[in-house]
């Protein structure tokens, strides 16, 4: 059953066109577990709470897991008092937030998520790689309109747009990274030379400090909420890093939080106005050269439709890599 | 009693430096009240309740007053179920939200708050102006250090940057905002002729769409779910601007959130950690040129406690302005 929910949070990614965080991930959760930093059966369990909170213990087991288990305490505390906001220790990487986040939409509930994640961000004037990527997802249900779905990295660009330019030897924009000084760069390979990604906004000029910020919440929440590790002291997610011995908590953190749209007003009144929303945002004047102002959540919602018919195209590096996985644990693809 | 408390929130920002805010702001909303855009003595309370959330209708108040009510009424409800969500219908400009935010700090509590406003910001790939600058404010507890204080637009740069350079004629650094036609601009005056802020991160591929999502976030959380108005219908700050008389909701809208940090584990246990994590930030390795990495909060602290010292510098035309306002209320300064 594990497995089961873990592949559907790994093959919704690839639905949704974030093929960074899909199947490409596997032969990366397999080493994590050979490192044994994953526990196959692992006791997920509350281990504190109020009737709106609850802090979730993921006894090491796969984020994938983990994540859909916390994130159905939040939407079943939120059924009784209206809303329901959980902090998870103990964790792994959970695949993609918006994944679990929208699990609210069909009990008419906004949905929240955040996790923190390896640390290879730079704060606005550190040298030093203090965050992750820390992405933040919010989903919003509408009436006629598809639901509005926000998945950011807090970051300009995620790591795995930067992965993309380096397998293509390609330039990264600037603003995306700096070099191990903390100098502007545009070679995406500067990670494995001491660099950094950026947090959003790309230098203090541009407000780098928000995207900072913002990083900086979603690690608070994770991380100093539950007790698990924060910032620098990340684990992270390729094995071969090394991992601390003077851990300040315990594997990565989550934040899940869900609320009823009717601990606020009725349903029905919500959704016609977030309708209203929707469809003046997308039919606003736009550039010349851009067809529509995007709602968050189009550009996957239409992959999604686009792959469930026509199928998802793995890079041939991606397949071989399933293959080699499969070899290894004596499974026929 | 209202009057003090309006007072308090401003002279608030003054101390903290964000002038543009403080009572630099008073006589706009003395235009305001001339307009009948503002109940001098409103009825405010609460419309709809669950044990963690509520609706606050403001009764067109003074958001300065009607803010400092719904945090309260936050915290409260943090205080019976763990948790407090509150969402605001019809009220006006609140000032800072850092003000409103800080009230959870000595209930140990994390203190989220947001506001919509005046629509001046284009979504990405939009000519029209469709948000306002929309600020979260999330502020954290911590031991021994001072209290983590996160205060930002979602923009590249708030509307006040943009008037300092507008008073001293200088150029906008590119990416802050855009001309009529989409078309990046560096002349402050750009609004005035139809041009529009940008969202945090500029253009599309430094993340201005994550920018736009921020600020749509925002805009949801505190209209949608309080029936205020939202989006290109919030009605604007400057009197002069036409209020649309085809309104989908009430007044402008906030939101407001509290969490005890003893609901999801010992405050003092949280604390130790969080001072861990503002420590080991502030002394990280920087970039050369730079004293250290700032901690969010830490520039509006020590400016609080050298004008708390000094005084506050107040501009020759601010000074005038006060003036006059005095004069035709009557008043002497």
């Amino acid at each position: 059953m594990d497995a089961e929910a873990a592949s559907k949070a790994l093959l919704s990614a690839d639905l949704r066109g974030i093929d960074s965080h899909g199947v490409a991930r596997l032969s990366g959760y397999i080493r994590l577990w050979e490192a044994h930093r994953i526990n196959t059966s692992p006791d997920i369990k509350i281990i504190y709470e109020t009737p709106s909170t609850a802090v979730v213990d993921g006894d090491s087991g796969l984020g994938l897991v983990i994540a859909p288990f916390s994130m159905q305490v939040a939407i079943e505390k939120a059924k009784n008092v209206g809303t329901g906001w959980v902090s998870v220790q103990n964790s792994n990487h959970f695949g993609i937030a918006g994944y679990h986040a929208m699990m609210a939409l069909e009990h008419d509930m906004i949905g929240i998520v955040m996790t923190n994640a390896s640390p290879l961000v730079a704060p606005t004037f550190s040298t030093e790689r203090l965050l992750g990527t820390n992405p933040v997802c919010v989903v919003v249900p509408a009436g006629d309109e598809p639901a509005f779905v926000a998945d950011m990295a807090t970051t300009t660009a995620a790591n795995g747009k930067l992965e993309m330019l380096q397998r293509k030897n390609l330039q990264a924009p600037s603003g995306w990274i700096q070099d191990k000084d903390g100098k502007t760069s545009n070679d995406p390979h500067e990670l494995k030379h001491g660099g950094a990604l950026l947090p959003l906004g790309g230098d203090f000029e541009h407000g780098s400090h928000k995207g900072y910020a913002l990083g900086a919440v979603v690690d608070i929440f994770s991380a100093i909420l539950s007790g698990a590790n924060y910032g620098p002291w990340v684990p992270p997610f390729v094995s071969f890093l090394p991992v601390s011995d003077d851990l300040p908590g315990k594997g990565i953190g989550h934040f899940f939080g869900a609320m009823r749209l009717d601990a606020f007003r009725p349903a029905a009144e919500f959704k016609k106005d977030m309708d209203r929303w929707i469809r003046r945002f997308r039919t606003a004047r736009t550039v010349e050269g851009h067809a529509k102002v995007i709602i968050p959540g189009d550009p996957e919602r239409e992959m999604q439709v686009e792959r469930l018919q026509n199928g998802i195209p793995l890079l041939d590096v991606v397949i071989k890599d399933l293959e080699m996985t499969g070899e290894k644990l004596h499974l026929t693809l």
